[in-house]
């Protein structure tokens, strides 16, 4: 069969499931959660086996030290899946549940019900523990899932589908509420993201490049994310204590995370009072420094930034600094220059925060608080599918939620439009 | 300039006066409106006379009667277009409400803040009053639009260019906050639809063959309405005089709208009951009739119906029916031929009307109410710049809400993460 027809056929029978699944209880959902669970547990050895070849065949390759640690599979990250299931199965269903009911002049009542998408395609690189993340969420909202791993995790991601159908099976769900796409041929993906008869919506999960160049050839909608460059403005009317203890988490608590803070401004009116220290705390745990020119003059620790610095989001321990007017060259800064991920303003001064709350034009705005929270355990959805950086949709941390809709529901008791 | 640069520009300036309308208040964007309703008002010799200039045209290239009569400005139109104004104007603007405020176990607070999407653009058909319609919604909202009419209307959609712009000054917005395309070339759809740097949502609105170009072609996210092929389920259970005067609303109140029924299924046990008063209303009417063999036994005024009709809006007097054996058939049936649009039961049984409610995946389901009132006004959104049919973003009629995002806003006091 061509990867066109077998791409068509994974669809139908998605499309097919969906409708199943869609009006599945949530104690079935539930229980085919808990079921993949102990199918999970009981396949340890299966899957170390499976994701050995795996392992083995990204050492031949020459796969990164990052890459190969993302790829294995060992009891630790097997029991962090199980526990992703079992936090899923306790999260509140999101479907079904009506609100906004309310009675109109005409006499009839409306409200809406949230439902399911329908069919959600993943595709996702080397990360297998990203097949039972996605799948459960999908699951759970009652969405069919197309699950496309990277080539590099194949085995793996094959030996987990055993445990899902296990879980499917247990409730009489249809084997494709869950697919993983079984060939590693490029042209699947192609596919995949053009088929809005079969796939509702696009997660992609990875590199900047494979979400870009999904995102630029897909004809099903995507909900993506592109850069964290997150920054913190440091006004003249900070907390110095409060200002410097963020600044410090929002760069250092993780530096490849996409709420990692990347560029820090700085009110020049204050940047005696914190920049030395925050320097120094920096240098100490060895984060590379670039600036600003006017930012120079409080450390020798600060190379000169070029203006792609601005731009980057580094991901690893390196940090831009630039010293600004005030809150609205921050801003304009932030607007230009920021990804509209997440940025925080450290102030005291109640009318500079609710400025800053109101135009930064990013997903989530911060007032006093670490970059670092911006996440879906953190905001209370229990798990996250991703982070979107589009404003359509859904915008920020994707839990359930975003994986819904809602449609309309009417009731009347013979009513008729009499206009 | 080219097309291309042309759409570029138009593009690019209106992201930048985006920015400004999004922290416009509530006060100016009302007094704007109400500007351009007394400009409007102040326009009419001017207004008729160009749109005489498109009706001379018009008739020239032998468009239809149908065709002419939506693109006439008359009195009345104009009339209607200012108390559209008055009444986008008198809606409750959605900007800046911020929801679901509450702490985390962190001691973070955590919210929603509703937010314009950015630039609209707007790609319609020969009736110039959608330009008001479109532009007061965007405005309202906090929206930069880009309108592109059909080149029938060119006159008449740049002279109520000119009363817009007197709006726009009265309250010092950007001129580019609404920009007209003043080019019938159609390459300016092809480059608006590819512009995602710069336009973040298309709304289409016109005929099927339209927006299904738009959608297929677009680089730029799309809120689309394809067709409403409405459905009226009459149950056994029925209360007949209900579902007499509900089939009727749903089909006779007006043919050519996209909430009208288009199909009539009919429970089998009450076809008796049911289908000779029907149809003897629908022939006096005017509704030519077709239906399955098994309707046809209850009058000969039922034509046959083929295959196709069951797939088929309508839009005019003629209306299919199908004798059912009860819910599930009913279900089915609609969820295989309905377009998700707006489909209705007609039952007296309690487990009935829940499962057709939860089942039913479209975008209005009705217990007991008409079809007809799947409209923005009726559902108290005080109107509407569309009805989606897609699941992504925004189903159903799309009002103010549907033209926002939401971001999240984090308050903290010096929180930092510390896991």
């Amino acid at each position: 069969m061509s990867v066109k027809m077998y791409m068509q056929q994974v669809g139908q029978q998605a499309r097919k499931a969906s409708r199943i699944l869609a009006r599945a209880s949530t104690q079935d959902k539930n229980a085919a959660l808990m079921a993949m669970a102990v199918a999970l547990d009981n396949a340890r050895p299966q899957l170390k086996l499976a994701n050995k070849k795996d392992m083995d065949a990204g050492n031949q390759k020459g796969l990164s030290p990052a890459l190969l640690d993302r790829l294995l599979l060992d009891d630790k990250k097997i029991s962090s899946m199980i526990e992703g299931l079992t936090q899923v199965a306790n999260l509140v269903d999101p479907i079904g549940e009506i609100t906004d009911m309310a009675y109109r002049p005409s006499g009839i009542q409306i409200g809406k019900m949230r439902v399911p998408l329908g069919v959600i395609g993943i595709i996702y690189e080397s990360r297998p523990n990203v097949t039972i993340d996605a799948a459960s969420l999908c699951l759970k909202s009652g969405n069919a899932t197309v699950l496309r791993g990277g080539s590099e995790a194949y085995h793996s991601n094959q030996a987990i589908a055993e445990a899902i159908v296990v879980g499917l099976n247990k409730v009489g769900f249809p084997e494709h509420a869950v697919q993983i796409v079984n060939t590693t041929d490029r042209e699947a993906v192609g596919e995949m993201i053009s088929m809005p008869d079969y796939i509702d919506v696009i997660v992609p999960r990875g590199g900047k490049g494979l979400i870009e160049r999904i995102s630029k050839d897909a004809k099903v909608p995507v909900i993506k994310h592109l850069d964290g460059n997150c920054h913190v403005y440091i006004d003249d009317e900070a907390d110095v204590e409060k200002a410097l203890t963020i600044a410090i988490n929002a760069k250092t608590r993780r530096y490849g995370v996409c709420n990692a803070m990347e560029s820090l401004l700085v009110h020049a009116d204050i940047a005696d009072q914190v920049l030395p220290r925050l320097v120094r705390e920096f240098v100490s745990k060895g984060v590379e420094l670039v600036g600003c020119e006017s930012s120079q003059q409080y450390s020798n620790e600060i190379g000169l930034a070029i203006e792609d610095d601005w731009y980057t989001e580094y991901l690893a321990p390196k940090l831009s600094i630039k010293l600004v007017s005030g809150i609205d060259e921050a801003m304009e800064h932030i607007n230009k220059y920021g990804s509209h991920h997440t940025d925080a303003i450290i102030s005291q001064n109640y009318t500079k925060t609710r400025i800053f709350m109101t135009e930064v034009d990013s997903s989530s705005v911060m007032v006093n608080a670490s970059t670092a929270f911006a996440d879906g355990f953190e905001y209370g959805f229990g798990a996250e599918i991703g982070i979107s950086t589009d404003k359509i949709h859904v915008r920020g941390p994707v839990g359930l939620l975003g994986l819904t809709s809602q449609k309309f529901v009417v009731l009347g008791d013979g009513h008729i439009r009499d206009n």
